[in-house]
């Protein structure tokens, strides 16, 4: 039993609150129990400098946490005047992810800009901005679409990601909070498309070291995890979802 | 008759959501209409070095926006390396206001920081964040005294914030929206007590003056909006609302 | 009585020198008692990027103080490698001021850059440099009336500023030295046209509040200043003072 | 057959010299193939603010790549006046990976800072530079202990790294050059001790995915190089392999 | 015959005013010619992090310019962000060549700081601003003298600084203005103390080559220059003047 | 005689080792003894703005240390966020010596970078850099002379650099290692043409001062020491010291 009572291969609630701001072409509230992440998905009509001319477009994703996110209060980042490695870390991730499911030559010379602000965290703030932020970019290209900007959803697959880890005690579990983060001796982000292959896999022992059975069962926590998520973003996105899974069945989906 | 059909003298709707984050010592989600900011006040137990060794307080405010929190995506100020002018001015702003209220003397040799984060912006952040930060504040003292670490409420008064303005036509107006914002030939925003006093005054003609006529009007523009805010402070901060009428009652208001 | 024996309402010795420096295309050295800023303007063929293609002109402000124009020497903002909100605060309320009184529109693509330098510090240092600044704008925009570069001088009126604030036993004064600076309750500066419009002002109490009563009592001592200051900005303007009076009473003044 | 007649799970030719620059405590040239880089172990007597008092050690490690190391020069990041998100990513990783093996608690009140210079880049610097770390950390230990200064060397393992990848005709290959790296679907990078434990696992499909049973292909590709790389270690280190060797087979290694 | 009528050993007009601000310990205005920099010394107790306990003291000097000294505007060190590489080479000079100068074991562990501000450039300023520099800096410590903080001046001979050249045509000059040196194939800084013993040579052919024969010429030009320039820095010191030269009769000078 | 055997007027051991690095048009490892710096050369096609569209070139220099080439580590200026001006100087001084014996007209508009990263330290870091880009340079404008991207090679002259000095009891030295460096009353980097005239002299007694007949003493040794420079570079460079030869006893060198 986990501090939370949760099974090792249980999710905590998540929640999904699409719309949650006004102006952004996409914006989802997401939860992962106490984690809350704003994830805004923002249309820019050009593209960086090394794409232009390319007819191509580009997703890119930016994450901050509010400096009382979490239990002791953060510098801000603008204060500092530098990102830190962490948060360079985790946006480049976003923007790989999130371009891994999106058909970019569809988009024209456009760019995505991905939001992540976590409002409040308990573990997990980069899973949960990759899940959220994967809901807002469908709802700005829908909207793209309704609006005649887009010929029809540059999605190819649904994209999720979840942690699993290796508790001090050398038990595999599934969606750490906080308190489970900051003891594990493992720690694994997993990105996965909603037909179960891999988009990015960054496991971690800090101090520590796992053996490939340890690898073998968090791999099978998270795809139990990744199900899950894909039902709870079909729900947040609508009609959009038997789009992109018409799309998959056609055949389209992957690269 | 305005644009969304308010009185010249009508404040916007105006809620006031407290406890919103769970980490702070005291948080507070501040709408007014379609402005929305989450101020956030934590108490560290030091002071800035021109302080140490002289038993007071401090209280220091930072201000930002997502970067979708407007109409237009902003580049956030952690990635160009440093803070606007703009934000500066706001949350040395902020600072000032808080700490005209409140008794430094009493709070020992700590800092209040808080953060006032506008997660959507429709005109008027900075005075939502003022009014939001004063309940924020009281809410972090008040949570001080019930574990004992401070003695009594080192809150003097209550404090709050409005916008006035002169449109183009030369019409006073109380709490511009950003549509009004942007067309208005003067912009104020006039900070003031519960007692009615001002803590601080900023009137502004980009472009254009100002007659002393038009001055007046809008103080008293600005001094029929504070009274409906302070019933709306009243409100969100239950009990602690009479200690501090108590203390201006038995003459420890002002300084 | 004050502590350098002057009257409540009486401005200190002011002097304004020009052609000070002998590269701008208007410089001028203005003292405020020992207050000394140099304020030079310099024409620029472009304006920023937000303008370009709309035919109009603009003038921005850059203030800075030698390291010791103050009692204690200050670290370089060019060494911090960040400029100060309070210098940012400065500069973009000279650079506001100055754009209320001149005709942006008749200026073609320009920009005015005005750089007010505090070489000797005793208080008032923004408001020098925006009567100071003027003078210089003045100047500057003469000469390009005189090189043929302008049909006429883009000036509306004249731009003074004053301090006024509230000392600590409650008694209004004008134009406060840094010795009551740093002890006052209360510190207002009014930007005013020559009409006795107002332009900007910007009061606080600084740990303290203030009446209404208090804030009339400063208007008026304001409006004093302001006179004398636009009799010596005359003197050091010479002719143009006419072509600014002539529009005035033409009806061009103001917007 | 690859582009530079290897089998796909054939390591380039690698090479390591020790004692490569005379003033750290280690010091070492790795080359893998064309890739070039130095790793130098520095100790320092002190540790970061958060472990101090803790008679603990620390490893941090920095990354960089002379400007013309590839084929097109990069702007220094000096220069730029900031560390990109790749660099810090990497050097975050060196850092942890280090952690892993050695026994920071026997290292008294140190930091080991760990510089990786690429001056030759063809592909998998992060992999030399964390295989030739471990080279030099064991040096600099090594050469502690000779001098007194430690008792015994603390490090509980071998630690190597090599890169597997998938490329676009969907073959996994071992240890990729530029030219591979470039054109590859799926990039993974995974750190090993010599135990065969993961310490870092990381799998990237930038604008792809990968299956599970590539995944597991890549798992025994990396598997096999490791084993070649632990064997060039030993020969660099000389008498420390049998120490470490020693302590794991009394137990002692892991944690 | 010179572009301003000069021979080719002739120095600029120059005039030392002392006392020109009135809070630092030693204030100069030094003119060469339309070169006019201001030259601030201030005294701080304490020492660079490198010299403390030592019971030495330290100078070091920072150089900046008013944005419009110069015919076309710079932009700003402070906006910026960062101080140029010619700043740096010229305040490092400047207080390497005072240091050449002042017994630093004589000071106690303080810092004397030395502003030195150009608020007009013709040339030269760097010569003008060491040469001013050293009459600051005297002034400081003949306060420190006189209030009693200093037993004896630590000074042990004139600082003088002078530029010499060659011009296109091969000529040697003096004291170059603007204009031949923004034309010299040659430009030499020299400083001197009043002895005539060099503290610093700085000579360079920008895209040009200087033979053994012209190095003589100039620096025969600038050996005459000094003797005119300690002249004026003796009037300027008055008294202090004398108290150098017995110690330098006394055989104190130099090191 | 030296601390390390050597006679005062005796070259340390040095070595030009040419093709060091595979990417750069030019590149050498240069050894001054236990000074090591690694030398690229690289060729961009343009220019910085100010040279833009007036048909010629530009050669521009960086400096950098790796953080361990000294006996005590150096914080890394890419972590610092800033380049300090000892390093903004070396860099500076460079890319000046280069530009003398190159004819910038005759390259068109290209820009040479020269990266000189010092990877063992022990004084005269800067007079190898120098040494060591020229015959780098030499090799970039060989090989797009081969290739036929350059009519001829556009180099007038040799350039050496060499440093002198005169250590604490008044002996003057050539070639100061860093121990000899460290403890010198005067430290003279001389940068000269195969012809023998000076193209930069610098010349500096921290805390201390030179005569006039010490300069001269130096002056000499630096110009057998040239010599002897002159000759390995021929070496270095091959056939190409024979094309440099023909140009100046054509009578092109120099300007």
């Amino acid at each position: 039993m986990r501090n939370d009572q949760r099974k090792v291969n249980e999710l905590r609630s998540i929640t999904i609150e699409t719309d949650y701001v006004k102006h952004p072409e996409g914006s989802v509230l997401i939860s992962f129990g106490d984690t809350k992440v704003i994830c805004n998905a923002s249309v820019e009509d050009r593209v960086p400098p090394f794409l232009r001319g390319q007819g191509k477009g580009w997703i890119t994703a930016e994450y901050a946490m509010l400096p009382r996110a979490t239990e002791q209060r953060n510098i801000r980042e603008s204060s500092k005047g530098k990102v830190s490695g962490r948060t360079m870390e985790i946006q480049r991730l976003i923007g790989r992810a999130l371009r891994a499911v999106v058909d970019l030559d569809k988009i024209g010379e456009r760019t995505l800009w991905v939001d992540c602000d976590v409002i409040q965290a308990d573990g997990g703030t980069r899973t949960a901005s990759i899940t959220g932020a994967f809901v807002a970019v469908v709802l700005a290209f829908g909207k793209m679409v309704e609006k005649g900007n887009l010929k029809s959803l540059p999605v190819n697959d649904f994209l999720t990601a979840i942690s699993v880890g290796v508790l001090a005690d050398g038990k595999e579990i599934l969606d750490l909070c906080y308190e489970e983060d900051s003891k594990a001796a493992v720690d694994m982000n997993i990105v996965m498309t909603g037909e179960g292959e891999f988009v990015e896999l960054q496991g971690t022992g800090e101090e520590s070291t796992f053996t490939m059975t340890q690898l073998q069962t968090m791999l099978s926590l998270a795809q139990e995890g990744v199900e899950n998520l894909v039902r709870l973003q079909k729900d947040a996105i609508g009609e959009w979802a038997e789009v992109i899974e018409k799309k998959k069945s056609a055949g389209v989906a992957g690269k």
